[in-house]
């Protein structure tokens, strides 16, 4: 069987860094094609420092492409409460030694898609308005794309009561994602929230002993410390994690194939995933909703993930 | 201490009916000043009939007031997949002996609250059309409510993915009533989805053996297979019973102040009630949202109030 | 043939004040049950007062009743900047020496409508709260209604770029009458602003020699400074009046038998009524909507109503 | 003067393709950088054969590039009912000779606008799905676009009660475009359907005696036949031909400065454009809205533009 072929488009972020640890580690074996930018919990521009720092961290050979600054119709909004100035406070690294490749993430997206024998799979992470753009750009993409496996959304809110930060920072983006045929799998939070790094958690982390694990555990510290502040949780849940993680070994997780609509006009909702858990819409599945996740094999997995770093020492 | 006054405000509807039974109960020291009706679960003039049927069963002396027919502003809807064609299939209950008062709820609603000496609590358990009427008739009745008691809303839906039943069928109400400043106590779907009237719990209760226990087993009987029949759940969560257990003994229940705001716009999530669990909008928190119910202490005194009964047999 | 039963629902105001004195003419054939009132241009304790300073003018023998103080769902909103504090500032009126009848708008109108043989005409000139209210606590007063002659909305806006006011204030009342299934005759902006009291309108009418008409001078000139200060149109169109001159006179107007909404969704259209001229939704005509009047039997007619107050003197 | 460079993003369409004819004609000193095309009255590969016909037609020598298949977020609408099948019907043209240019129409926008010294006037007759992409990939160009000229939108609509077609397609293209910050000059439906093509006009035009004249006569035959069918007003409006008109002489139009919002989130009117005429918004104005031309120079001015294309016979 050939190697999965992916996109990781993201804002990072400390949960987006640990997903592209996962799914460049050796214990994957995901054939990346490039890591796209997308402005999100902080401006475009902050996310691809951290794109091409996490790349020179890990030594990886990767296009790294920028993307959209802005969503399609909402003005921007950033998360510095979560993830500080920087996107990725916490750990310091080094600046990046090189710069983002040429292009735009639309076009890289659209091109790699097209190009490639086969079909690729888009892992978003961050907003969703590159693979929307993409999608409007070009929509005969979506006979190549195998999969959209996503971060975002669930069937309550973080950023609003009704609303995960992702999905509301480009609802509209969402909407025209969901809405496009191509097959989904979602990471919302009610799977999420399953997977929180806790203290109890980042001390077992903080033994594996190498320089990817320590920027983890430093990650994971910073991230736990600021959701604490802010939604009074005990360690934060590795959210972008699952992602790579459902990539990595897919059983990890249990699904329900659901129809989700995207509300973009609500006064107090927008954003919100309507997520048809009792197929009570009679709208056909769009969707592979994770619901669940073995806790213990997930973290089992992670720390040899962690461990696989071990001869980048 | 004097008793407490209430208006019931209901649709029965199964679980209306035994949220009256709870607050006519030798175990309840609430005076109930009248019940008034209103469209909801099916028309409402089937739901005064199912009232004047349940008030001549319990051999209750109180007034019973029609309502409002539909919503303030949306069309009706009606939920007979649910509650049966008669709005309380199951028990055969014998043709009410009397006729509900004269006049309308709303005016009986305004005129109690404005007549006594103290507060009135006000517990509806259906469409919030009424309360919404007094409330926008009536601006003056606020300062005379002790509290709102009611059953709709939660942080997830049953007639829609995000929308609550009750909710649902008149969300202009609802937001007139959490908008009005009046204390509201709410249990929504998050806590009655755990008083669920299971085959155990069927069994259980079956056992008290007067005409009363024996009505209400019925109920929960047909209403437990409806549930597991629309939306595969086994048994009926008796929603509406929260109220009436709550005002008989308030420790049941453990309840987070929170703001909650209604979406009367939303595309997909019209109805919704987005609950700031995590108090992340900064609003003012207008309402006592449940969360959490002492399953074990909620079915012993249910059963001892069906067993204080027994002397009516 | 027998005269034809009206209710004057408003909130003087200046032209409100205006189709009172029209309807309450010796060239006026129509029998006025009641004036009601509702809140709007300003709160409705000051546009009961001003109905009852009216009354008094004109030495009329009609019931005055007080209705909503607010909106079905949205927050208040009041036009000082265009009628002033009092609501009808400009000329001075001895206080009210009667109190308002007993009893709430909204039922005064059930019980009227219900009463009387035959069929009753409502003309708000307001917003629709009242109206809407009532068809909400009794349907069924549907069919005894001849038909709505109301003032508001238009294809363009006055109060937005795309709403008038009367159906700003209150748009889900407005919803509710308009899609009632009652008869409707509609005086929007389109024609509304064909009748503008221009500088040379009011010096002719200033001719007209008693105190009704020394009054309606006054009104003109206050209204009138104020739209030229507000709009930068040089008089103020005497909207509300054209109801009761329809009703004096309907050959005056031409009418277009359409569909009408009320927009109660948009971000910037709340209110606005979408006047399907051109007949390009396929919805059934439910709006006898006045596109154009005739100027000059209008005024005629108009100066003729004033004369007709001579003997008031 | 430098000639003031143009790029005409179109849906040809009758009235995009006598805008296209005035932007080439002789009496014209505008570059065009190229032609590109969207999706709008009907498909755009329709569209874009239609716009090279038009090249042909004229002996044009710029590039045509093709654009977006579909709007923003709202599912796609085509207007056969006005333009016919092929989205031109009337005049029969021969097969483009040549094939569009390479590329898609977003990138041809930035880049050209990006390339030039100077700035680009973009002049958008279809929908507004280019435009907003284009400011969506690179929100850079902002700073080199002189004015955005179109046609679309107005106070009263054509396509629903309260929209314009071209608006009412992408009402969120729009919005992006409105909200940018670029400079737009706006023509709606207020000032086209003040240059309607009547009988009488059609007669006079007849009389030009060059092909391209012909083809513009019979395309206003077929075009007024569509309108006096589905409008009942006789003769089309030239909507499009405004923007063009516009750029030969400008002093064919007043305008006034306002500020205009895109309604994306109404029930009933989606795609409505409100223009603050009296300024009653306090917004600060994005538009200047082209609301009265001087017809007699328009249609001279329109004549003169056909008879220059006398030595093309």
């Amino acid at each position: 069987m050939t190697a999965r072929k992916v996109i990781l488009d993201c804002d990072p972020g400390h949960d987006d860094a640990i997903s592209i640890i996962i799914a460049a580690s050796r214990l994957s074996d995901l054939e990346i094609l490039g890591i796209t930018t997308v402005g999100g919990n902080v401006e475009v521009e902050k996310n691809t420092i951290n794109a091409l720092k996490v790349k020179d961290l890990l030594g990886l050979d990767v296009p790294v492409v920028q993307g959209a600054e802005r969503p399609l119709v909402k003005k921007s909004e950033v998360a510095t409460e979560i993830h500080g100035e920087s996107g990725m406070d916490g750990p310091v690294l080094p600046k990046p030694k090189s710069k983002p490749d040429a292009g735009h993430a639309v076009d890289f997206i659209i091109d790699q898609v097209l190009a490639v024998k086969g079909k690729v799979t888009l892992v978003p992470t961050g907003p969703l308005t590159n693979i929307a753009l993409a999608l409007l750009k070009a929509p005969k993409i979506k006979h190549k794309i195998e999969e959209v496996v996503l971060m975002g959304g669930g069937t309550f809110g973080n950023w609003t009561p009704s609303a995960e930060f992702n999905i509301f920072v480009d609802a509209e983006a969402a909407k025209v994602v969901f809405e496009s045929g191509v097959p989904i799998t979602m990471f919302g939070l009610d799977v999420t929230h399953q997977v929180i790094a806790t203290k109890e958690i980042q001390q077992r982390l903080s033994k594996v002993d190498n320089k990817v694990a320590k920027f983890v555990s430093e990650l994971l510290v910073f991230f736990g410390d600021m959701y604490e502040d802010h939604f009074g949780i005990e360690g934060g849940p590795i959210h972008d994690a699952c992602t790579t993680m459902y990539l990595l070994k897919p059983e990890l997780f249990d699904f329900k194939h659901v129809h989700v609509a995207v509300e973009t006009r609500g006064e107090f909702t927008y954003g919100a995933t309507a997520v048809d858990l009792l197929n009570v819409t009679g709208r056909i599945p769009n969707t592979h909703f994770a619901h669940q996740v073995d806790q213990e094999a997930f973290w089992n997995l992670f720390e040899a993930v962690l461990e696989s770093y071990d001869e980048v020492k």
